[in-house]
């Protein structure tokens, strides 16, 4: 890794060249690479974590004068319980997942002598575009290597002198493995990005991870495609026939296990049938928990008459805006549907294509449901928190994708990866194919794999 | 298929609703549709042919007065020798084609009682814009209504009347189908282009189909992802252990057998060792053939040694430029290399990643090529002109694609598809797993599919 005041286009022309050898590095050297870098870090933890006190104080302070939120200070210490371990072992688990690079995902005989192969292979360069926190440099990092790309890093303002250290660090380590120093540079020089969403001749992927504005700037800003999610607005819906343990124990945790994740849930959709049964107990266990509902008025009336008087008062009333907004906070807005259809209809006009649930004990409702909503998780009787890289078993999670190509959903190695068509002959030429007398065939004759 | 005179975001956003029912029509309701399609146009063979005639005197009339080219005309009539069936032949080679809706990829037991798969499932709403052929059109809508996509399609000016006739019978074949009118629409409205790439909200890929000019201005003019190429520059690397008769067939193939397609030859890369004994045979075949050699000074040198006089007269200077530049005619600029390794450093830094080719008797030197070469096709011993979805078993393309994401070379219905996660569970919740204890631990097993 490099730590580059280099222009934005020299620093992604090091990095297009450097993907050209990353390309071709086999797996034990990428392999190699990260126990490199993880042993680097874990013999420098002091000077890193000092690092990371300069710039927790900073935070600190601006906190303090209101210009920054706890929250954002709170997520730069990466001296808080496990953290620190928790991206040494990150590092070592993306070397233990399968190598994604090199794959054959088809095998054709055109003719005698003359086959297809389509293998996987690495994108190029990647741009990875975050917030405030350090861990994620190591994590991208180790991704980065281990599938063959080149990235070009550029991290908050706030925890610049974590960043650095770690950078310094994992430079050092690569110096002594096959992987190119430019594989991967930090990028520090401020106001860089706009110059950076230019360089489309030699960065392939834009990853941004951060708030939905940072996502929404850079794909107004740039031709290069972008991988990201902007919105998790993701649905409940509450169908007659659903368990009613199982459906309070759903919505409780899709709504308030982590109201701040794109997966929790933001909106509860209920079936006329449903409203005076499975709504009521559902609600109080929210309430319980600290929810704000926001009911339209036939879930309103039907709380209202079966709900006790306190609880009653607490109840909200939605407005249609309710039905748009990822709250991201202990707030549901409530909506009585006549039917799944219905349900479906609403979560595709106003829903974010993340994570929608069904709840009930209907397979034939629940498959309708799947099929039809055009998102990238569709779920039945669990909760959307569960739309997450680690919990689907990819190890390892570069975001969760809302964009309709590529790759959707919780994105992991497979995502950084793309395919180049191998085709070794004997000579054949086009013109000696076609339909004509004398000319020859394909075959065509799938191969295994 | 509509006609549509709508306004854009209203074509899209109906266009988008027709998507989420397309999307769930089983494979012999898309197929009747494609079988109803082929029945229409077959009986309006005399309507269509008679529209078509109307474009092209139009055009004769444009191309008298030079506001037109000759190989446009040519490329608008429908009447020509074998047109019309191989469109109407077309329509059924794409209804045989297997669905590649519904394909599970992926399926996981992450516990007991929830798996997880992932399934593919339309992209949604394609936006087509094509340039003067009208056949495309009932090519365009085979495929969209096969791979389950909406598709909005924006012809050329030239062949309105062609694109309106086809649209008319294509509209009245659905309406005996379920595929919903609206899934295919024709908008011929002028000057709609720029609205329509403003609808990122309902339109989810756009694919042009024409020149380069058209496929740049829609890259900068979109948030929507495009999939298209906008250059092929495809270069033969010519290695000094390379079969002679083969090379020459391969050389000659790729460089004239259809010089204004994007998987022709652009430039031929020579092996010093190769500049005295493969080179000048070579040469001469394209001589023979017309071709315009536009040599470095070693090529000159070797094959002014090597030629006989007149050939000698004729050979060109290639200036740097010639090196990137796409010339789509019969001109190919020789550059002398050192090694393999700098053919390949040419041809990453020059090329476009479209296609490239390696001439040798070394399967070493051609796995090193194919490995580091970054373009979408690396081929051995064969054509440029191999590049192609019909040559590649797809039976059919939509094109061929230089992106680095999603689909790459070329591209069939596979591209027309992304996947969604369905995640079937019996309550399970985010909180009830992790490390601590009387968690639950993930299972990930990988289960056959």
């Amino acid at each position: 890794m490099s730590l580059t005041n280099a222009l934005p286009a020299d620093a992604a022309q090091a990095a297009k060249s450097a993907s050209h050898i990353l390309a071709t590095l086999p797996t034990s050297a990428r392999n190699d690479a990260l126990t490199a870098i993880h042993k680097g870090l874990s013999g420098a933890k002091e000077e890193i974590l000092a690092a990371n006190a300069r710039d927790l104080e900073l935070a600190r302070k601006a906190a303090e004068n209101g210009e920054l939120s706890l929250s954002i200070v709170s997520r730069l210490d990466l001296g808080k319980k496990g953290k620190w371990e928790d991206m040494l072992k990150g590092i070592l688990d993306v070397r233990e997942l399968e190598d994604p690079v090199g794959k054959v995902t088809l095998r054709t005989k055109l003719d005698d002598g003359l086959t297809l192969e389509r293998v996987s292979c690495p994108i190029g360069v990647l741009l990875i575009i975050f917030e405030a926190r350090p861990e994620v440099i190591a994590s991208i990092a180790s991704l980065a290597v281990k599938s063959g790309n080149a990235a070009i890093l550029k991290g908050g303002k706030e925890s610049t002198e974590s960043f650095i250290a770690i950078s310094k660090v994992i430079s050092a380590a690569l110096e002594s493995t096959e992987v190119p120093n430019s594989a991967i540079q930090l990028v520090t020089t401020r106001d860089v990005i706009p110059q950076l969403l230019n360089q489309d001749k030699y960065i392939d992927l834009v990853i941004p991870r951060g708030s939905n504005e940072l996502v929404r700037y850079i794909q107004s800003s740039t031709k290069i495609p972008v991988l990201g999610h902007a919105d998790g607005l993701c649905s409940l819906y509450l169908e007659h026939t659903a368990d009613l343990a199982m459906a309070i124990k759903v919505v409780v945790d899709s709504k308030t296990a982590y109201p701040a994740a794109c997966n929790s849930a933001e909106t509860l959709l209920v079936e006329e049938a449903a409203l005076e049964t499975l709504l009521p107990p559902i609600a109080q266990a929210l309430l319980e928990k600290g929810v704000s509902l926001r009911c339209d008025a036939a879930s309103k009336k039907a709380l209202t008459s079966k709900l006790d008087s306190h609880s009653v008062t607490i109840l909200q009333d939605a407005e249609d805006i309710d039905f748009d907004t990822e709250h991201l906070s202990l707030v549901l807005p409530i909506k009585t549907v006549k039917s799944v259809s219905e349900a479906i209809a609403h979560i595709n006009f106003h829903g974010s294509h993340h994570t929608d649930v069904i709840l009930t004990s209907s397979s034939g409702l629940a498959e309708q449901f799947m099929s039809s909503v055009d998102s990238a998780g569709v779920f039945w009787n669990t909760s959307t928190r569960m739309a997450d890289g680690m919990r689907f078993g990819f190890g390892t999670e570069v975001g969760i994708s809302t964009n309709k190509i590529h790759a959707r959903g919780p994105v992991g190695l497979e995502g950084l990866m793309i395919y180049k068509y191998k085709l070794r002959g004997g000579g054949q030429v086009s013109a000696e194919y076609g339909e004509a007398e004398g000319q020859k065939r394909f075959k065509h004759e799938q191969l295994p794999f």
